[in-house]
């Protein structure tokens, strides 16, 4: 069984007129989402501090850090827009492998876009086969390979990187097989890096570790032909799950993009029902937060698990806080980026409400469900009850949801106008005859 | 335990004063030995499919391609001068772990020597300090690490080259403990890639990605505080075996460095025994080969296991034929980069040598031992029995011998005059003032 090799021809032999209309729609709702995350996070110090420490060695200036202008090289750049769509932890979600899929690949691709003429439509057409190929990868070894600690988008989205730039530079099958083997055999990153700047530092890294093994390759610099299923290849290093055919099968058929989903709150996926639910609530109720002598919640057992911090004293800390969540969505109707702030996290107010949520488990309830029941000072109560959480496959974001979260992430840095325009622009990428025009606009002017 | 931390001190506290004279003879051995395998193999098509793909994105070309005299910034320089010195195979070797130590910390360092000032003792100290790091970390997680398939050299280098640049940005512990876990994060190769340009890619990958983690470090980009033994770190996500000790104990009183080995013959070590022995004969008996009959060798088991391959029809297929390598010794005398030319392993002369040999194993032979036994066509016989191969550290290669090898591998690059000169300044490198004298001189007038 060839399992590089099938899959490399796939990828190589791929038209984007064989991909249907529902895909590429998803694949360009993931790349308005992936934009609005790294224009949105890039002034975060962590995208400062690579900046400062790597860019005195930048080649050529001929690609865009977006939202701020810094021109690096493609290299670099792919590694620091890579670094700002994950910072916030924001992106998107591959809910069958916990795999964030853009980041890799399209922070490879635009960079790329900057050296060499790429059309919209060849752009988002290596997109979607690079998210596939990382997703077909994450799917073989998952869970396994995840428990064990590996961070999967690192890990597998150096593939995905490879095989998007590998496409735009018209490898051949024979290169392609070798890009995906160089690819592999820089993969890497821990889960023990999460809530360090490492995390971002993954998805970045395998923006630029894949776009290496490219052209690399390119130059027929060999690898070996089997990374993925060798006796001591990617598969059987890392880890003790080796479903090959979630590889090889129905290639061209099922698409991974399609499963992507974007999250609406600026926090753990765990904790988004019942945020949902507070902002059901809210509305139907034009609640203050003043009001509320009571909130109870009742969620899955792993909910409280991951995020129990009842007393959270950061911003970073309230992402891991259920009652700060809830309280938040109450009083503000969001939980975005300012709702994690540490200032946000200290408000009077929102401590006040968070003391007055009661959280229980309930084990026979799933992860993406929740059941919040306000009491008020007036003695009325009212309940929600969400089976599943806003932006999990079952209740997708719409468009306008996207648009919405976009415009949150990313109006404070280019202004209303120009936000408006970069989101028209991403939105019509296959149309543009220049894909690097999203790169452009994404500068404030 | 605080492993990562309690090694991250060690290696910011040191003073070269503390590190015992043999200890620094034995480094600058390394270093000279290192350097010749650089130039030597610095027009290998491996370095100009590399350099030809990624020199366009250099940045600052103020780093040397040894031998060569191209130009590129530091990180790149990094990774060519790592790939070239890897890729005869005829490199370094810590037999406890087989790590090629030098590859992954000199190639970042004389890099990094032509961005900043640094004497060639303080080169010397940071080169020691590398490679105690990546050996100290391989001795903890060999054999099993390297067992189910990593690359240690890549794996544990890059450990190394971090520490050593980070020790010559003069890092404070949390940035040594953060440069550490930069380093691990990116910690990658596989085995499957030896036989393909890959595997002297991991050295070199390993020397760029450490330097990488250092300058990140040394702008605060945080990691993990416990990137080696944390549940999901380095030691648990890449090993069964975690022998912590190894990494913390007796640090500044042994150096693994004093520890390193150099090969006198550019194949696979287990045949050393053998070439060793027949070169032995040649000499004593002043054998051209056309005068043997027979030759009979006797050697361990994982010997043939190897390298029991009968009919090589390349010079890299040479390098793993036991048959190859004996004939070769007895024809020239001995068994360098020139015998492992395709042309040589086609010669009808050693093909007919080949052909006589008649190999055996016995098991109560250790690895490095070979007993060979020719017969000659006027009926004489002799036999040698080597019970440590030259190059092993019951036999090391003597100051002389590896001015040899050195002059063998890079006389054809700079000439006799010029190589005279880089030689005398590599043994001198203690004295040098600035260590990027070496870079110049290795560059042919």
């Amino acid at each position: 069984m060839e399992v590089t090799r099938t899959l490399a021809r796939y990828v190589v032999g791929s038209n984007l007129n064989d991909i249907p209309e529902a895909v590429q729609k998803e694949a360009v709702r993931s790349l308005v989402n992936w934009l609005g995350c790294a224009v949105g996070a890039c002034r975060h110090e962590t995208v400062d501090r690579a900046l400062e420490a790597l860019a005195p060695f930048s080649g050529k200036a001929e690609a865009t850090l977006m939202g701020r202008g810094e021109k690096l090289d493609i290299f670099l750049a792919a590694l620091l827009n890579g670094i700002s769509s994950h910072v916030f932890d924001f992106d998107d979600t591959h809910l069958k492998t916990i795999i964030h899929p853009a980041g890799p690949v399209a922070s490879a691709l635009f960079a790329l876009s900057e050296h060499m003429a790429i059309s919209g439509a060849d752009l988002l057409h290596a997109f979607i086969l690079g998210v596939e190929v990382e997703c077909r990868i994450g799917n073989a070894v998952y869970p396994e390979h995840y428990d064990v600690g590996w961070h999967i988008t690192g890990t597998a989205g150096v593939f995905g990187a490879a095989a998007a730039v590998g496409k735009i530079l018209k490898l051949d099958e024979q290169q392609m097989v070798w890009a995906l083997g160089i690819a592999g055999t820089q993969s890497s990153g821990f889960r023990e890096m999460f809530g360090t700047m490492c995390k971002s530092f993954h998805p970045g890294r395998a923006a630029q570790n894949g776009m290496l093994a490219a052209f690399l390759a390119q130059k027929n610099f060999t690898s070996s032909n089997q990374v993925l299923e060798a006796k001591r290849g990617f598969a059987n290093v890392m880890s003790t799950a080796r479903k090959y055919e979630e590889i090889t099968e129905n290639l061209g058929k099922t698409f991974e993009v399609a499963l992507n989903t974007y999250k609406p709150f600026a926090c753990g996926i765990v904790i988004h029902p019942s945020i949902d639910g507070g902002i059901q609530l809210k509305k139907e109720l034009s609640l203050t937060g003043d009001e509320v002598t009571k909130v109870e919640l009742k969620v899955a057992p792993l909910v409280l698990e991951l995020t129990g911090k009842k007393t959270p004293q950061t911003g970073l800390e309230g992402k891991f806080s259920v009652y700060h969540s809830l309280a938040v969505a109450i009083i503000h109707g969001a939980a975005g980026e300012n709702e994690y702030s540490d200032a946000c996290v200290r408000d009077p107010n929102v401590i006040a409400l968070r003391d007055k949520v009661e959280a229980t488990i309930d084990k026979s309830m799933r992860d993406d469900e929740a059941i919040v029941k306000v009491t008020l000072k007036d003695g009325r109560t009212s309940e929600k009850h969400v089976a599943h959480a806003l932006g999990s496959l079952e209740r997708p974001l719409s468009n306008a949801d996207i648009d919405a979260k976009f415009n949150g992430l990313v109006t404070d840095i280019l202004g209303e106008a120009q936000t408006a325009q970069l989101l028209e622009a991403a939105w019509s990428i296959l149309s543009l005859n220049d894909a690097s025009e999203i790169s452009h606009l994404s500068v404030p002017r």
